[in-house]
């Protein structure tokens, strides 16, 4: 356990109107040591599985113990409940509303969720409109303080079980989709390295976008001629699709958040 | 006191310029052990008053004792004092120059201040063009390492005193209006809680903006049907126009910055 | 030495995709005491000019013994080489690749390059695609521990070296350029202070700016009219040309990335 806890944090946020900032300092109320990161505070207003996404593939590279405040919560102040999540060998400890956001990351592996009902994990006076910063901060600031989920409240057996797109196979192809594109107009898919067949060679993969056909798997960018479409295993696993030196995105005409099928075939 | 005191930022900087880090690091060079957190660096370009209000509504969710450095400053470098205030019992302490910006904050309670003259609270050469580095950050340093605002430079009797807007009560009305159009597209209004009458049901309220009429005040967003505009209090304590899952600002046609009169009726 | 070491981050990641929140964590995994501050992640996508600019501007103001991470990298994972610096006295040390980024700021001064070749400076397994994460945050963990460049892999007698336009003095004549627009508007030049000739008054110097022309530096905005134009010396020692209240890009109409000559007379 580091002697400074960790919180990472990750929001819809935005940065320009001080509600950050806001949790931050109730976090730091209750414990002045805590060591906050932002995961992103730009996840898209209301969009769940985008958050849930980006979770998913950070959170594995967060120091063991750290605890994570996730709010992306059209729902708040109303029935859902707010969860704190024991993943695993706490490893993770996961804090947010009960409608998803936490749920692909969380299942991952074993956990144990509880709903947060504790007095002592709320701010006296709570906002129906703002459970980031009276609930879900104190709560965070309690686990990172060593508290258990179990002494948060009671546990949940149920949670809203958001299901991320995966890609399907079908013989000798791989039928899967564009979620995201990146600041770099990569084009980030739902296939990760690991649904790829191991016993074809990377030459041998041919990568399908409604019609664009890219033939083979880049070990990076800069390995292809500058300007030339390719596709590669991006940071977080995912097969992507790139232009080294430019913009897959601006390249095929794409725009933010379009849902674009991705096939991948091999013979 | 925390261990590690707090120094929270506040400019119109940007974060694309290197601006905001040149603080931090004149801040850390002085007390490598400073906890800094980021209240908005995004405040629009020499808008003092937008700034002055995130500092009222943020500050007091601050760990006690925190330095808030704030810095929106179209007159730097010209005769505009540079400030260090002293709210009430040291609950906070703030840094920035005399042109309203710190003003709301600091008059909501008892308050002193002194102009930051003190040689040690500057950098050997002084910017013209960035007192939030060579002065504004000094000056915060030395407060976060124990100094007082007597030892920073001569006490000022007189600052400038911004007015953010206050609803005006007439019978059973009241006038306010939209002070700023938030991530979510939420309109944020100069109405707080403590304003509405403390005898009349959340219901029995009625909200004109300009001829658009909600009738009752919805304790969140989820509790009215989906894509429903509503009036509820946010997590800074101010009415807001909301949209269920949506933004009031895009539902009304709405683009940021615009005034807009907000009035509440009850009968 | 601080007690907490500092790490600087610089990238063209963006933040809105836990790509920084990656590098945070596997620094914090090495270091839990790390110091993380932010620089920019906002360097336009793989414009590695801009940001070896901004690593120029910012590096002095940082503590010493920092360790400065920058990553803006469109050769990724090809043969370029992944570099750690120390420059002169340790006040700075680096960790990027060898494409230019670094250059600029390390050779202010004596420094000496290695290459990151020892298996201790990386993750188990590197992605081709992510050095920042899989190499240079490691690293960077590594020399903030304590660890010094040659004890990461073997020197380099050669790097890219990456030239930032420079003004040229013909006579009486300074001719420079505009490097960027900020966020006010300003726009800052290739000129700094100690270029403009000694034995000339501020008031004497004419800036003509594409035929616009200035008449003498100010030492602030605040001191020409509201909304006049003036040219003054800017936080990081460069000329630049902006508008009192206002931006200088609306003024004469320019947009961002734009490469315009700025011309410096005196008789």
């Amino acid at each position: 356990m580091p002697v400074r806890p960790t919180i990472a944090l990750l929001t819809d946020f935005g940065t320009h109107e001080g509600y950050v900032a806001a949790v931050k300092g109730v976090i730091l109320r209750r414990l002045p040591d805590a060591n906050l990161i932002d995961i992103s505070h730009e996840v898209p207003a209301q969009d769940i599985a985008t958050g849930a996404l980006l979770l998913l593939d950070v959170g594995p590279y967060l120091p063991p113990g750290t605890i994570c405040l996730a709010v992306v919560d059209p729902g708040v102040g109303t029935a859902r409940a707010p969860l704190a999540i024991e993943c695993g060998d706490r490893a993770l400890q996961l804090v947010g509303p009960d409608n998803g956001l936490l749920f692909p990351l969380a299942s991952r592996g074993l956990f144990r969720a509880h709903a947060i009902r504790a007095q002592t994990a709320m701010a006296t006076t709570v906002a129906a409109t703002f459970h980031g910063r009276d609930i879900f901060a104190p709560a965070a600031a309690m686990l990172a303080a060593g508290a258990t989920v179990d002494q948060l409240g009671p546990a949940l057996s149920q949670l809203v079980e958001l299901q991320l797109p995966r890609p399907r196979r079908e013989g000798r192809q791989l039928f899967g989709q564009i979620l995201r594109i990146d600041r770099f107009g990569n084009l980030i898919s739902s296939i990760v390295r690991a649904d790829l067949p191991a016993d074809v060679a990377p030459e041998a993969l041919r990568f399908d976008l409604g019609g664009v056909v890219i033939n083979g798997l880049s070990l990076t960018y800069g390995l292809v001629p500058p300007d030339a479409l390719l596709a590669t295993i991006g940071g977080f696993d995912r097969i992507e699709i790139a232009v080294n030196g430019g913009s897959a995105a601006a390249r095929l005409g794409l725009v933010r958040e379009m849902s674009i099928p991705l096939t991948v075939n091999w013979d």
